[in-house]
């Protein structure tokens, strides 16, 4: 099969591990007779750089055309003073949209071999951690009406509609099924009428999934759960704002957050795929970063928008395997490790492929 | 002199942490010459009960009338299935609103006695955790206005404006002064118009402040930087939503969440006081309850309300000391403590004063 891939090198480190994670790709394809044809677009800072906006047209539709999108990172310093709809991140927000991806899934997993860099205690770790945080990406307060009266007042509207409510709660259901069979909703509900519906709609969908253990949480108690007892944790649903909050707390407790991958997915299996840490300026370009979670993220779209659930297990077992034998980058080293540069491991990880 | 002191014990244990603190504070008068007046009056779920409303207009009037308010902790599952304006959590929402008080404070600090509590590493840990959360408490999209179609759609408003930003920002500023000059400012500023107005304000009290040290934070960073680096935090000035998150974070951090009182400031010092923890209906009733944080509520009410800094320094004094000689409620024994109950607990306290 031929499959066309977006490609969004981005900001920072972005080009290097995109850049490392595309011949990953290539590996497979030559190991099972696919084809990978990359459309190069822009967006972020180096898109403002280039042609003012931080999402030229241009890359909206190639990814429209495209069967997947791969993105390394967005954004640096040098944009942090712009105005807000004219920064990366307003390139990020505008993707999502145009692209209609409402579903971000965030797993947050302990790698064996790097269990020593949670900061959590071990006995609070036992044998692993494994939470996937669905969190809902098109909707709620950050995409809300925004008002502004000068430097007096300023508002943003929080909201969900069934619609949006639905679409979200399935696809966090369908996880569980896939999973541990339990799903913790997360929200306000003792405070936003926005939570209260969403806590409804969910116990609507709750109930087509009768084997699924279902939990519900506030927002303050989760963020304690997370670090006090993670191990009651098998999918979190949650909304695009405590999603933010909850799904990077998540990966902290892992220690890995260098090594994990997203998916930002819409209708029909279309995704966004990229690793959840960020542009890294200050070791772009010394071939310093740790390709691992974006070569992860082109497992979850092998998996999640092209279901080649095969190819997509290799690139995870061969990770682990580059691990295992010891390989590092600069951010998963500890002090007796030698470490490697990011066109390293990535060959290492071809290698056992 | 004489004080005037609002007493609202509420569900679950708060009436024993509270006549266990009561007794602490008759000590410290005893002892100090001063006279406290409790007025008891109802709200949270008892109001429910015995009024039909969670907080009683009385309550109000009474509370206006004193010189501070303590209480104790409201709800249970026995009010969850009611509508959301008649639970008990509406009226915490309503007395913070009614009495002004736009200031919360919340001390994350560990109890050197208990740092094996804490879930983190003890290398993450260091010397100890020290860390004030400054949070607005009556606007936000807590307040804002709530509109609701049927099952079909639900919003709620995030707003600021000038005033409340710039009233809490000098709050934070003052605390930080006073302690270790450094100030986290924390919101969602790369996508909120709110949390942008928000920046630019803090940045302008900023400026009368020169001594302290500030930086800003959005929300998911400082998620993980409490997990990661907690140590960098001095005090955390953040809104009412993300206040309420990243509080419950840090106190859990601490291991002492059993432990930790809170201020709830509005005008002219006037002040509402209350441990961070819940209502535990699971152990009311059976002098289990650990009396400590209430105590130590008490502790703040003397200090930012009546000015009374030696009252206060002296119960938390004995506190530490009784801590130290190694008396521990169930919450905060280890298998080889000997466990007492809420009264001897106070009473040990008193004995240290
Ligand atoms: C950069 C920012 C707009 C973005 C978000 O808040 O969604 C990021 O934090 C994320 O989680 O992908
Ligand atoms: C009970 C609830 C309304 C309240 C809040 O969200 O403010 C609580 O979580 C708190 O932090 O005091």
């Amino acid at each position: 099969m031929e499959y066309k891939i977006a490609v969004i090198k981005g900001d920072g480190i972005g080009p290097e591990i995109v850049g490392a994670s595309m011949k990953v790709l290539d590996k497979i394809g030559e190991k099972y007779g696919h084809k990978f044809n990359y459309h190069e677009v822009l967006a972020g800072g180096i898109a403002i750089d280039k042609t003012g906006s931080p999402l030229p047209q241009e890359t909206v539709d190639v990814c429209k055309d495209s069967d997947a999108v791969l993105l390394g990172a967005m954004g640096g310093p040098k944009w942090d003073n712009l105005p807000g709809d004219q920064r990366p991140e307003a390139g990020l927000l505008g993707i999502r949209k145009a692209l209609g991806l409402y579903a971000n899934l965030r797993p947050a997993i302990l790698f064996d071999e790097l269990r020593d860099a949670s900061p959590l205690k071990p006995e609070l770790i036992g044998d692993g951690l494994d939470v996937l945080v669905v969190r809902e990406l098109t909707g709620d307060v950050y995409f809300g009406e925004k008002h502004r009266e000068g430097d007096e007042y300023a508002s943003d509207l929080m909201n969900y509609s069934r619609m949006e409510v639905e679409r979200i709660a399935k696809v966090g259901f369908d996880a569980a099924m896939r999973r541990g069979k339990k799903l913790t909703c997360v929200d306000k509900a003792n405070v936003l009428e926005t939570s209260r519906l969403w806590r409804k709609i969910v116990s609507e969908v709750a109930e087509k999934y009768p084997e699924v253990e279902v939990d519900y949480l506030y927002v303050d108690n989760a963020a304690m759960q997370l670090v006090i007892n993670p191990h009651q944790f098998d999918v979190i649903l949650t909304g695009n704002l405590f999603g933010d909050i909850l799904s990077d707390e998540s990966s902290t407790i892992t220690g890995s957050i260098g090594m994990l991958p997203s998916a930002s997915l819409g209708q029909n299996n279309f995704g966004m795929y990229e690793p959840i840490h960020g542009s890294a300026p200050d070791i772009a370009g010394q071939d310093k970063a740790n390709p691992i979670a974006t070569v992860l993220s082109v497992a979850m779209m092998l998996r999640y928008t092209l279901g080649l659930e095969e190819e997509a297990k290799n690139i995870e077992d061969a990770v682990e395997a580059t691990l295992k034998k010891g390989w590092r980058t600069g951010d998963i080293a500890t002090s007796d490790d030698d470490v490697i540069g990011c066109q390293e491991m990535a060959q290492h990880i071809i290698e056992n492929l």
